[in-house]
């Protein structure tokens, strides 16, 4: 609400009946006992909404329903509950079993809200129960504050906009930040305006600027703000605008500009999505929630305890980057989660920061930490699993609730399971004995080489990679790079030589690339001629398959985590729905035992 | 989201620089150290967004930015800071520092997200990370669940629109619960949609149910859903829908109905505000939060303890409405508010219910309870006073960020702050004196009697009121009515009579209203010929003023609250605001000592 409204009328406008009963004058019935009724005459009836046009007279009395106008010469009601009606051919009685007094079960005229009353105060976030009291007294419409409108600045010649093509050959990205910030302004009470990205050429940034500023509110871009000469957006600010300061003694903070564009104020954030998002908290949405009329209370935080210790010690506070997740008895444990170098994926790994100050040096594990969150609709995931990648289980996670599962690889998955942060891992054979937990379930996916429809070079056992022209790995963190290397180990035993020397024979065996199904992707675009994979990948890309083993994937669970509820609904999908969807899925089989 | 978004395409789609430094072949570096630099000589440059084509031979590098694609024959990156760029005018040389491994400082297409990956799972709520993550993946738009559309039908014949004029002689109100209603299907996720009010006329009720059952997902209404012959609704469902049952066992629930109407789910919520908006809340809210595919921990509640003890015992679970405040030491305190007879204001001063089961027969002061809240939005409020209604003190309120005020009057404002619920009470003397606390601020107003201009009737002292034609008086709550009271008493026994002898004899002394400004109002309307008010409401009606006396309001602290932070502030606004403010309101002094 931007303005106090007061109440422009009674409430209610008229003396209204709190019962439904029989309106009376009061001084007819002081005599009247259950045991001794007064009987009146009835002389008419009012319905709520019905003009009380009736006189109550001496002697009589009238039919009234809650919320009706009592008519007048009455003064007040009699519940109907202590009332007995008899009516014969020529009267209507009504025998009156208690006495009132003046005003019972009367509510008159403005005493539940009266005229100048404060109803709604400047400032108020209107809850369902101020739409109604506004309803109630009339008022159709109401001032309130206008959302400040944030201009966002697209920069960087590399950006290309989601839904239009992208041209990988000339290291063009996707523009992550600029909608991620106009998100993040929605939520924080702003509304967004996105100015087309343009081409980092002076004079054409001028003019986007100049324009943002002089339309909105506020204006935000991220990332060109070094004062590097190809910065353009650094000089555009430097030359035209006013640069207020360069860099804030937080990290990531350093690439952060404050400054004025057309009188406008301006912030440039950090290029990477992370810190951007960091500094929008941290700087940024308090000023949009104060203009927006949000109440400064509701930056969400949520309390939670360190579970695995940082050390930090550059001398500036530390916008730690964490994630959270709820332990078996419900408390929150945080973790760190940076990945650096611009990664996505810390984008949706983190649930928000931890402030470290410059004296912090050390937060140990177990320690009380405040997470501000980057969102107030953010949730700890009911469950939390780290480990290899996998299309039978990402399906089988949609069949539950808010998880998150970081397909980091299995041999990340046994690491991070042993330092106690996950729910569960999902591993390899080697990587699950080598860890305790409890299997909660298991399947198997069959894999071998994915090469070109009619297998054109007649591969048919890993040493006729040898031959092939341009062969595609896995990276070492996947779980099925282990096992092509465990068979390529065998192999070299029986030929007297080693893995290495074996692998070096193969054209290509050192081009790793991460998605368990990219390989199978490069042999179907014809970018390689032979490529580690899943059966279930060269079905999906219409790719031939030749097969060299199974591998059971283990779902283990941390022993004090397997009761959270998440875990249970985790073990019921494992033991039913597996098995329901495994038979759609070429090459997986979840009767492993 | 309605389904699971993958990974369309990889992330980096390139192999790209994690670094801004120099693209080389990492063969070359291998002997490079700080003392034994190796040069290569400089072939070039790449920006982020730059086709890369340039080949990197033996011997060679080219000058790269963080972002920007490999070029072909590089395999890794050096740092910048571990360079040294020597020009002269034939050569552009840079002497390497370090030895780099293949792969350093570069992040592989597909390395950060691979195609096929699981990007946002079903149910997701979108928060802007995941919208950062979908553009980053180059998704303009995504399968969302839709919000359902819930139909409120509005009945009963006295009810009016907001915005239409009211005619208080047929006894309408404003339709309220139809509006407090949407408000709540939309917190919740819903899409509401009103239908128009109709009479209540048996076959147009059954058009307006019959087509909101045809375009809804769920149709409800509020009231008039008792089995008697003029609830006209309850009959249209019982004959052309399905009465699935008619009340639950909650109260308030007596007059729930649920049922289906051209099948579509109906719910009739009770016509009393806060009825209407508990059952809304137990019932109905997570039903529609379901269908909109949010969370159900969403529903939001408050942990406190009683303020003072409840006793209840009729054998059904009862939600009672409670309001909330924080006490010294931000601990929660939730006192029941339930003032029955369908008051509005019963609306706006409760937060929302605490659910007392069947065999709960008494909660006791002190005891845990969790609160519903009615809305997430809903925050306890800085300060809580009770007291006397005053239009200087209201315009103080407005300085202070979510104050609650209950205008009830001096004697309950003294009451209640006995009884430890509320921060402060704003009291006249007499009730002043007779509690402890401390008076945070303090002010007079004159008040007397308010006359139609020219003052026709001559009223120049309390006496003269014996020859009014029509007075109006204030309620028995007011502190003003006591004032007036007081000189009444002291008039009598001047006289030799009673009080009530003198007030008998003044024509509408018994004619009580609630509002301060409400007698002023009737005199200016020519209801009235006099009546009991402010200097300052007959300055703002434009009437004439007979003054009579002065009366002093202090604010009132309770002890253990003063500290409060809306109460420090509450104190501020007092010492500094009411000065500013007073002297533009007409009978007004603050310099009471």
């Amino acid at each position: 609400m931007a303005e106090r409204v007061d109440a422009g009328i009674d409430v209610p406008g008229f003396d209204r009946s709190t019962k439904d009963g029989y309106a009376v004058r009061a001084r007819d019935t002081f005599d009247a006992s259950e045991g001794d009724p007064v009987e009146l005459s009835l002389v008419g009836t009012i319905e709520a909404g019905d003009p009380p046009d009736i006189t109550v007279s001496t002697g009589e009395a009238v039919s009234i329903a809650t919320g009706a106008s009592i008519p007048r010469g009455a003064d007040a009601v009699v519940p109907v509950e202590r009332t007995t009606r008899e009516s014969d051919e020529e009267d209507d009685i009504v025998s009156i079993r208690t006495g009132v007094a003046p005003g019972d079960n009367v509510m008159y005229s403005g005493e539940d809200v009266a005229v100048g009353d404060r109803a709604v105060g400047p400032g108020t976030v209107l809850t369902p129960r101020d739409v109604g009291l506004l309803a109630a007294l009339g008022v159709e419409s109401v001032p309130v504050v206008e959302r400040p409108t944030v201009g966002i600045v697209s920069t960087g010649d590399e950006l290309v906009r989601p839904g239009e093509p992208i041209d990988d050959e000339r290291g063009q990205i996707y523009d992550l930040n600029t909608y991620a910030t106009a998100a993040a302004v929605r939520a924080a009470g702003g509304r967004p305006e996105i100015f087309a990205h343009v081409e980092d050429d002076y004079d054409r940034m001028f003019d986007t600027l100049e324009s943002a500023g002089e339309r909105c509110d506020l204006v935000l871009s991220s990332g060109s703000t070094s004062a590097s000469a190809s910065d353009v957006l650094y000089r555009v600010i430097e030359d035209h605008g006013t640069l207020d300061l360069h860099g804030v003694a937080v990290k990531p903070g350093r690439p952060t500009i404050v400054g004025h564009i057309a009188e406008t104020p301006y912030v440039g954030l950090p290029g990477n999505p992370v810190s951007a998002l960091s500094i929008f908290r941290s700087f940024v949405a308090s000023a949009i929630r104060e203009a927006a009329g949000r109440p400064s209370e509701s930056a969400p935080t949520l309390d939670g305890r360190m579970a695995a210790p940082k050390r930090y010690s550059e001398g500036r506070t530390y916008l730690l980057p964490v994630a959270v997740i709820e332990d078996a008895d419900g408390d929150i444990l945080v973790y760190p989660v940076d990945k650096g170098s611009g990664a996505i994926t810390s984008l949706t790994e983190a649930d928000g920061v931890v402030e470290m100050p410059p004296e912090t040096e050390y937060l140990e594990a177990g320690g009380s930490v405040t997470v501000d969150l980057f969102s107030a609709d953010t949730r700890p995931p009911t469950v939390l699993g780290i480990g290899e990648s996998d299309p039978l289980f990402n399906r089988l996670l949609d069949r539950i609730d808010g998880p998150r599962y970081l397909p980091h690889g299995s041999r990340e998955g046994r690491r991070r399971l042993r330092d106690g942060v996950p729910d569960f891992a999902l591993l390899a054979e080697a990587d699950a004995a080598a860890v305790s937990g409890e299997t909660i379930g298991r399947f198997s996916r069959e894999w071998g080489f994915i090469v070109s429809p009619g297998n054109p070079e007649g591969v048919a056992e890993p040493v006729d990679l040898l031959d092939v022209e341009s062969f595609c790995n896995l990276s070492e963190a996947s779980g099925l790079r282990s096992a092509f290397d465990s068979t390529l180990e065998t192999i070299a035993e029986e030929r007297d030589t080693t893995r290495a020397e074996l692998a070096g024979g193969i054209d290509g065996y050192g081009w790793a690339v991460s998605g368990i199904r990219s390989p199978a992707r490069r042999v179907a675009e014809g970018e390689a001629t032979a490529g580690l994979g899943l059966r279930y990948a060269a079905t999906e890309l219409d790719v031939d398959f030749v097969p060299i083993g199974t591998q059971t994937l283990s779902v283990v669970a941390a022993d004090e985590r397997v009761e959270k509820e998440g875990m249970r609904r985790l073990r019921t999908v494992l033991e039913t729905d597996s098995g329901e969807l495994a038979p759609s899925m070429a090459g997986y089989d979840v009767s492993t035992d």
